[in-house]
C-alpha cells in the first residue's frame, strides 16, 4: 500500500458514499470542476500545476488484494462494493487548464466527467495534487517576479517541507515557475531537473579552520566549488574564501560562488562583493539564503544588493505566508442536470463551464467564466486531455511548461506582477452561466 | 526510487559532503543534533513526533543500484564515492525523547552519534520527518487542550495537507496528540487509527431532495449514519434530517449525528440542537467542521455550542498559523571536540547534551539543558533507542504515545494549557554548557 499510489489514500467517505451509489443503482454521469474560491491576500493569480501527476494517479487507479482485503476486515463494507472496487477503473474525461496556466478565483482548473461513483471517489486525491503543486508553483513565479531576471533562483526547500511528496512535488512546482533548479537530488533523478548544492556549517565546523575546509571542499568537488561563509563571521569568512579560492586557482580549481545564509544580508553583501573585487575574484558570484521568499528577494535587489543567485527554502516549499488555497472540487452536474450548493460563502456556480481569455495588446485583458456550450470572446482555456480513462498525450515537457509560465507572466498586466497583487484581474461570469444558477437554485435549493 | 524511503530523497550538498569527507579521509565520530531554535508565536509548548518514522528511515537506509546508476551518470561524483555509498549502512547510535514527549526551545529532540559521513549524510530526511509530525502533532495538541475533553476530535485534512506523506503522517500525529480518529482510510490500514466519515455535498447534490439523500445513505451505511445538512440552508437541511432520521429509526436503523459545515456555527448549532431535542431526537448528536482550528473549538464551545465533535482540517494538517518550525540538526561534537557555529541568530550549543526535568506537586516546573555528562536535579528526558544502527525496542504503541501525551498535558503549568503559550516554559543552561560554549567559542570562531 505505497501511500502514493494507493486508493486507499482517501477519505471514509468516499467509500461510503460509493456504498450508497450503488445500493441506489446511481451509475449515470457527473461532472466535478475543481476550482479555488479566493486567492489569498496578497496573491493576485494562481500558476496551474499537478496535472501530470493527477494524469499518473487516474490511469494507474486499482485496487490490490491487500487494499480489497483491509476493507472487507473493517466489517464496514459490503461484498457488492468490495467487488466492485476490485474491478474499479478510472474511465472518464478529463477537461483541465495546460500545467502553466495563469488563472483565478472561481476559474475551474479541471473538470472531470465520468460515472458518479469514479468521479467522486477520485476527489480527496485529486485536491491533495492539485492543490499543493499549484500552490508552490504560484509561491514560486512570485519568486520569479521578484527576481525580475536578474538572479538565479534555487529551491532548497526539502528539509522543511511536509514530508517526502511535498519536497518532491514542490522541486518541480519551482521549476515550473523558472527557477533554475534544486537541491533535492531525487527531483533531479525523476525529472531532470538541474541540482545545485554547496556546503553545511557543519562541514566547516568539523576542520580546524574555514580556509582549509573551503580548500579540502574545493578539490573534492573541484567542478562545483560554492563556499559558505556565515559559520562565525561572515567577512572573516570572505577573507577565509579568498585566501582559499587563490590557492585553489593556483591548482586549476575555479570557484563558483560564495553563500551567505544569515546576518544582514544587504549590507554584507556589499562588503563580501567588495572585498572580492578588490582582491580581484570579480568572476567569484554571490549566493544569498536562509528565511528568504519574494518579499526578500525584491527587497534586496532593490536595496542594490549585489546577489547573483538565492537558495529559497522553508517560506516556499510550505507557502508559509498563505500555506493552503481554498480550493474546491464541486459536482456541477449529474444526470444531465446542473447542480449546485448554496451554503453561505461555499455556494457554486451550476453547469460545465469553460474559461475564455481576451487578449489586448498582447496582454491579459479580462475573463468570462462561461458555460461550456457558449462561444465566447478570446481562447477557450480548457481542453480535453483524457477519454475514456486514457490520457491523449504523453507526459509533458517540464521546460515546455515552464516557458508557459514565462511567457504568460509576460502578458499579465503590470499591477499583478507586483507582489500585493491588487486590484485583482477582472474575471466576469456570462450572463447565461447567472441565469443558470438562478434556475438551478430555485429547481433544488 | 521510492520517494519515502529513497537515499536521494536529500539535498545534493550531503552528497559533495561526503566526497570531501573521504577523500580527506574524515571519518571520526561525530555527534549531531536536532532542535527547535524558537517556538512560533503563540506556541507554548511542542509535542516530540517522528522517531518511529526516522527509525525506519535509519534501519532502512541504503542506496539501490538504479540510484547509485543514476549518481554515475551525472558524472558528479568520484567511483569511490559511489562505491562507499553502495555499501552504506546507517551504524550510528541514536539518542532521543520519547514520543509524546512535550518539550521547549533548544532542547535537543534527537542526538545522533555515528561516524561523521553517516551522521551528516541523513540530515535532510532527518529534519523533513521530524519537523513535520513535531508541527502536527503540537498543532493538534493544542486542539486537544481547546476540546478539553467536551468534544471528540477527528482529523479531516488530507485533501489539502501537502502531498500523500504529509496527509498520512499528520493522521497519525493528531492521534498521537489525542484524536479520536481520521478519515483517512489509509492511516486506518497502516496504523490501525479508527475511522470516522460522513457524505459530501454532492451526494445530496444529486439526489432530487435532502430527505431522500438522507434515508438512502442510511440503508447503505446503517452501522454509521452522520448526516450533512448545509448544502443548501442548515435549519431546513436539519428538519429534513429529522423527517430521514424518523423513517430510518422505522427500520431499526440508528443516525449517530448530523454535521454542519459552513455558516456561524455558534448559533445555527444551537437551533439545530433545540430542534433535535423538540423532535424527541435528543440522542442525535452534533457535529461540527469548516475552517475550524484550535481557536475555533474553544470559542465555539465557550460560547455554549452544544457540539459533541469536531472535524478538524486543512487548519490542522498544515500547521496554517504557523506552517513550519525554525529548527536545526547541527554538528555538536566532531573527533572528540565540541563543535559550534556562531552565525547570528543561528548561534549553537556545543557538546552532547541532556534535557533534565524538574517536577513540582505533579507538575512539571522546569527544565535544565545540561552536558550529558552532568547530573542534574530532574529526569534526564534523552535515551538510547538506536545502537550501531539497531534500534533497541519494536515499533511504540500509538495508544501508548498518545496517553504520554495525554498525562504530559495534564503536569503542564496552566499558563500554557491557554493557547498563547504565554509567559513561557523556564528553560536553564547549565553552568558547565556556558562555560563550554565559551571555551569551544574562544577555539574555533
Amino acid at each position: 500500500m505505497d501511500p502514493l499510489t494507493s486508493p486507499l489514500l482517501t477519505d471514509l467517505y468516499q467509500l461510503t458514499m460509493l456504498e450508497a451509489y450503488l445500493r441506489e443503482g446511481m451509475e449515470e454521469e457527473a461532472a466535478f470542476e475543481f476550482y479555488v474560491r479566493d486567492l489569498p491576500a496578497g496573491r493576485g493569480f494562481l500558476v496551474a500545476a499537478g496535472l501530470e501527476s493527477l494524469l499518473t494517479y487516474l490511469g494507474e487507479l486499482r485496487f490490490s488484494a491487500a487494499e480489497i482485503a483491509y476493507l472487507a476486515g473493517t466489517g464496514r463494507f459490503s461484498r457488492s462494493l468490495l467487488d466492485y472496487l476490485a474491478a474499479f477503473r478510472f474511465t472518464g474525461d478529463l477537461y483541465a487548464l495546460p500545467e502553466g496556466t495563469l488563472f483565478f478565483a472561481n476559474e475551474p482548473l479541471i473538470r472531470v466527467v465520468a460515472p458518479i461513483v469514479q468521479a467522486q471517489f477520485v476527489e480527496t486525491r485529486l485536491i491533495n495534487l492539485l492543490h499543493f503543486e499549484t500552490l508552490i508553483a504560484t509561491k514560486a513565479a512570485r519568486c520569479v517576479l521578484a527576481a525580475d531576471g536578474k538572479a538565479l533562483l534555487v529551491d532548497f526547500g526539502l528539509r522543511r517541507a511536509h514530508g517526502a511528496e511535498a519536497g518532491l512535488l514542490a522541486a518541480r512546482a519551482t521549476r515550473i515557475a523558472g527557477f533554475a533548479g534544486t537541491a533535492t537530488v531525487l527531483a533531479g533523478a525523476r525529472y531532470g531537473i538541474p541540482l545545485f548544492g554547496t556546503m553545511a556549517h557543519s562541514y566547516v565546523e568539523a576542520h580546524a579552520t574555514e580556509e582549509e575546509a573551503f580548500v579540502n571542499y574545493g578539490r573534492a568537488n573541484p567542478a562545483n566549488v560554492t563556499l559558505l561563509i556565515d559559520t562565525y563571521d561572515t567577512l572573516r569568512g570572505a577573507r577565509h574564501a579568498a585566501a582559499a579560492i587563490k590557492r585553489l586557482a593556483a591548482e586549476g580549481i575555479r570557484t563558483r560562488a560564495l553563500r551567505l545564509d544569515s546576518g544582514d544580508i544587504l549590507t554584507l553583501s556589499k562588503e563580501v562583493r567588495a572585498l572580492l573585487d578588490q582582491e580581484g575574484l570579480g568572476e567569484v558570484q554571490l549566493f544569498a539564503s536562509g528565511n528568504i521568499d519574494e518579499h526578500g528577494i525584491r527587497d534586496l535587489l532593490a536595496g542594490g544588493a549585489p546577489l547573483d543567485g538565492f537558495g529559497v527554502g522553508t517560506k516556499l516549499d510550505t507557502s508559509a505566508d498563505a500555506p493552503y488555497l481554498e480550493c474546491a472540487y464541486k459536482l456541477v452536474e449529474y444526470a444531465g442536470q446542473p447542480r449546485l450548493k448554496t451554503s453561505p460563502g461555499k455556494a457554486t456556480l451550476p453547469g460545465r463551464k469553460q474559461v475564455f481569455r481576451r487578449m489586448s495588446a498582447g496582454m491579459m485583458a479580462g475573463d468570462t467564466i462561461a458555460l461550456a456550450g457558449e462561444r465566447y470572446a478570446g481562447e477557450p482555456l480548457l481542453t480535453r486531455v483524457m477519454e475514456k480513462g486514457r490520457r491523449r498525450e504523453g507526459p509533458a515537457d517540464l521546460a515546455a511548461i515552464s516557458r508557459t509560465v514565462g511567457q504568460q507572466l509576460q502578458t499579465l498586466p503590470e499591477n499583478l506582477r507586483r507582489l500585493e497583487g491588487d486590484p485583482p484581474y477582472a474575471v466576469g461570469i456570462s450572463p447565461a452561466l447567472i441565469r443558470l444558477r438562478e434556475e438551478t437554485r430555485n429547481r433544488y435549493a
